[in-house]
């Protein structure tokens, strides 16, 4: 295994106190528990988005810590679920008074602590899940489909809602529509490696790629061999076009998103790709960003993400935010 | 190779196409000759930045065409210096009538292309020459010192100071001297396959790292075991720190750059321990950035970049930019 690491089992925390010290303007990093919070709490009576999960998906989530979008993230070891304890201490330092918005990627471990965490807070909270993967119900960590990158999408747009004082039941709804709105498909050209395992997730033939793939290697839905990049591109949007609410005509937000080891050459192909197949479809791409939001280490390969869009939407997407990952605005 | 493509004759202008489709309200893609631009002018009278180079680098360079930086960046074939003859179109098209600042990194082929195109151009131009890389003198195609991802931090500092009305003469002096308060160096734990050839540009042994490899994967100072971060980090930092102009007490701005496949989680575990060898030799990191913003395709590894900064210099690389890779101010 090649990585730059020192102690692997000293990784997430001298990850995150890098990541503290780079954008100390931005964000403060919180040791045992683990949880980052804004540097500058938002203002009282604002409701607070948490999200979190496994680390090895950077900049998901601590990377969307900051005005506009997360009060805070709580990132467990690679892959593997944040503890409770994390949820509730991050949702005890931010709560400024109107509650805490849990944002949880649907995997058996992410949902059963974070509902603990739920449970054993004092304050008003209240979950949005997101499953967003279309490409198989059920998997490894999963019961029903996967949250993966659409992830981005609901923490932004419900950040947005929050700074204008969306209430706890509206972020929530918000949060609820969006993810519904919302689908996505990846593909892996290659295997990541789990610095605690030491060696790669999955194995694939030299000519061979995994369509489906979830963020933490999961099996998708087969094994195929790898195709010119039109052909990938239209298997994986036929199969978000499939499952997408999105009306002809409709405006949609269109996330090419890569795994950590992709060239950005290649996911702006692959952007290519995909908005012409929206276009075919009679989709309108009217906001779009391309770039890794949603990696699997140092994964090879990319998802799509379409989310239907409506003004209200379109209007809390292009809203000011200011995190290490996304900022526009200020 | 595992690749998304179609035909690799078409990657770059495919690529391109996304990158335009993905950007439409920042820039504007043009063929036959190959050259980005701004897709709203800069203002009459401001100095146009031009910088260009193989291509395969990406965000570098037509990623940080807009507002506050490049008004044009011209890319070539994969790891392929641009010809004169974009340049010429690129310069033609942008300069509105302060003439234009070509940024060009240490390359024999860029050199001589872009002084072709030089001379070609009938109205004022200049050039600045960047050479950040301290890792060897001379090496596969250079003569002199590697330029590398000091290059961004070069087009965004002159950047600003030509939307504030710095003329030619001026540009070109600012672009020198943060070039020559700039030094990189960088580590490959894996090569890169450029899609033309088909197989990895060289071969590194299971533990093995290529210490001070360029951004083509051209040879570096050794080849030696992996080891911990923290000692890889002393290893790239002792060379820069080597011949930093940085005083004592002086503030720097330090860039963690990662070449395109490596976790961010790595990226911000190096940023970590270069911040505190920096902070160990008595400098002060003021500004910081970590992300991939001169990579080699897919290549895993990082490189350090140390600039040493004046007020005047903190200023403009707090200026508001806007382009698709670097943004915060507008």
């Amino acid at each position: 295994m090649k990585k730059l690491l020192n102690d692997v089992d000293d990784l997430l925390r001298q990850s995150l106190d890098g990541f503290g010290a780079a954008h100390g303007d931005l964000v403060e990093v919180h040791h045992e528990p683990t949880f980052v919070t804004r540097k500058v709490a938002q203002r009282a009576g604002q409701v607070a988005l948490i999200s979190g999960g496994g680390s090895g998906h950077e900049p998901l989530h601590a990377g969307f810590v900051g005005s506009g979008m997360l009060a805070a993230a709580c990132p467990g070891e690679v892959f593997t679920s944040p503890t409770p304890d994390q949820m509730l201490a991050a949702a005890q330092a931010v709560d400024s008074g109107a509650g805490v918005l849990f944002i949880v990627k649907n995997y058996a471990g992410d949902v059963m602590n974070f509902e603990m965490a739920a449970e054993m807070y004092t304050g008003a909270s209240a979950t949005v899940l997101v499953n967003d993967d279309v490409a198989v119900e059920d998997s490894s960590f999963t019961t029903g489909r996967r949250g993966v990158a659409g992830t981005v999408i609901v923490e932004k747009i419900v950040g947005a809602a929050a700074v204008r004082g969306a209430d706890l039941a509206a972020c929530r709804k918000l949060g609820e529509r969006v993810n519904g709105a919302t689908r996505s498909m990846g593909l892996a050209l290659t295997s990541c490696t789990v610095p605690a395992a030491g060696t790669p997730t999955f194995t694939l033939a030299e000519n061979e790629i995994e369509m489906g793939v979830g963020i933490h290697g999961e099996p998708g839905r087969r094994r195929i061999a790898l195709a010119p990049a039109a052909t990938l591109a239209k298997d994986m949007m036929d199969a978000i076009l499939n499952e997408t609410p999105a009306a002809k005509g409709g405006p949609v937000l269109l996330l090419v998103n890569g795994f950590g080891g992709t060239p950005l050459m290649e996911l702006y192909l692959m952007y290519a790709q995909a908005a012409r197949l929206c276009a075919e479809h009679g989709l309108k791409v009217v906001r779009s960003h391309v770039g890794n939001v949603t990696t699997s280490l140092e994964m090879q390969g990319c998802s799509f993400t379409v989310t239907a869009l409506d003004d209200d939407m379109i209007g809390l997407w292009d809203a000011p935010v200011h995190t290490a990952a996304l900022r526009w605005g200020c």
